[in-house]
């Protein structure tokens, strides 16, 4: 199929990946020329995305979701798991999906480049080396991004709710066992909006996506009696919830 | 971002639209040199795909997913619009949505040419006049098709079933308006295995889905009571089933 369109133009990926992680509050001081990133408050946890900063023009000084050009002997997934593995410890990415294709004839300058957008979760017991240009930052004080990477940004953060709330895609964000209270923590951090945990636990547990570990956490430091604590019982991603009458005959 | 990687490269999108429709059963009957497909014997519905027949090589005479390389002005979806309105009325495509990016490197020969998918639905009522290089095949007796056109249209078929269970795009394959005999046809067709009628109407009436038009069906041959007509409520996609505890509180 020759055609002109097919000369100059370039594929991209780009991942928005997020994770539930302490967020700091009040100004960062500034760290050394060695890029150490300076004293930081832990004080509560929020739903954070891996950007970094760019150093050149276009757009030098904007942060950008980590990803880049397509290489000829690779297809976009192992692209997008190739160039996080280049920002982050790829082994601690605990889901990754295509979300959509960004194609606007001009949405960065020069050459005409068409993205595909994906979605990546770390869990809350991850703690990915990232190198010294990249950082988390919260979803609701984003900085000035690069191009249309908030649009991108704003796409995945739009599937992981509405997962959230159809599929198990939970596991992704939790860590391998938990409390109720910090599962609840996870789910209204990465929803926004606060979650009844006696229903989480229901809903999951009667959809069989929760299982008890047997063990129990250590008691926190009032004291009580020792929470449960919880495992997801899949951990690849399953619409949890499909109408019962709408499943072949033999899921049932 | 000057590489290598940007020249020689060609973005194209591929459509799989799908229709409840007539099957003509038995052999198609030679048409002659005008493209005439010949006389078909109408005698049930089932899920079809609009393919055309590739007059050139490569793979001259296999079947193909309407659609075709982007343009420098326009974004995937609006080519997919398009490309769409090339082939068949688009005012009856009631639904059309990204299903992934397909890049394997060497899909087809040649240049380098990477995929956005689609699926396309049109209405049980709609019967668009397609060219003579077009025509509907059934999902389960699908001829050998062009490239990896066969992949594209498997996933956009798995991404129809699985919304029938979450969502209500049922919309985009009903007629205006419909008994429940006939929606339950539709859902039994596009899922591949039979629904209950009744669980059918209660499962989406409860998510104010469906809604009766206060009028009735005509009698069919064998007589009794009319069939109360019913339309979709919602006629733009929406999950219908999200865990009620993790919608947002206004929304409650």
């Amino acid at each position: 199929m020759p055609n002109d369109s097919r000369t100059a133009q370039a594929a991209e990926v780009l991942v928005a990946v997020f994770g539930v992680r302490p967020v700091t509050l009040g100004a960062r001081t500034a760290g050394p020329a060695d890029g150490n990133p300076g004293e930081k408050r832990a004080t509560d946890q929020g739903l954070q995305i891996l950007l970094w900063r760019r150093a050149k023009d276009p757009d030098a000084g904007r942060w950008a979701l980590p990803g880049g050009l397509l290489l000829p002997d690779e297809d976009v997934d192992s692209s997008a798991r190739r160039q996080l593995a280049e920002k982050v410890d790829l082994t601690q990415v605990a889901h990754l999906e295509q979300t959509g294709v960004f194609s606007a004839p001009h949405r960065v300058p020069g050459v005409r480049t068409i993205a595909t957008g994906f979605l990546g979760l770390v869990p809350l017991d991850a703690d990915p080396a990232i190198p010294d240009d990249t950082a988390w930052h919260p979803v609701d004080t984003l900085p000035p991004m690069a191009f249309d990477h908030s649009d991108i940004a704003a796409r995945a953060h739009l599937r992981l709710r509405g997962k959230l709330s159809y599929t198990n895609i939970g596991f992704a964000l939790a860590p391998a066992a938990f409390t109720i209270a910090t599962l609840r923590r996870i789910y209204a951090t990465a929803l926004g909006h606060d979650v009844d945990p006696t229903n989480l636990q229901r809903i999951l547990s009667r959809r069989g996506m929760l299982a008890p570990t047997g063990t129990t956490a250590s008691p926190g430091p009032a004291g009580g009696r020792p929470a449960a604590l919880y495992k997801f019982a899949v951990t690849d991603l399953r619409v949890t919830d499909p109408f019962a009458a709408f499943r072949p005959p033999d899921a049932r």
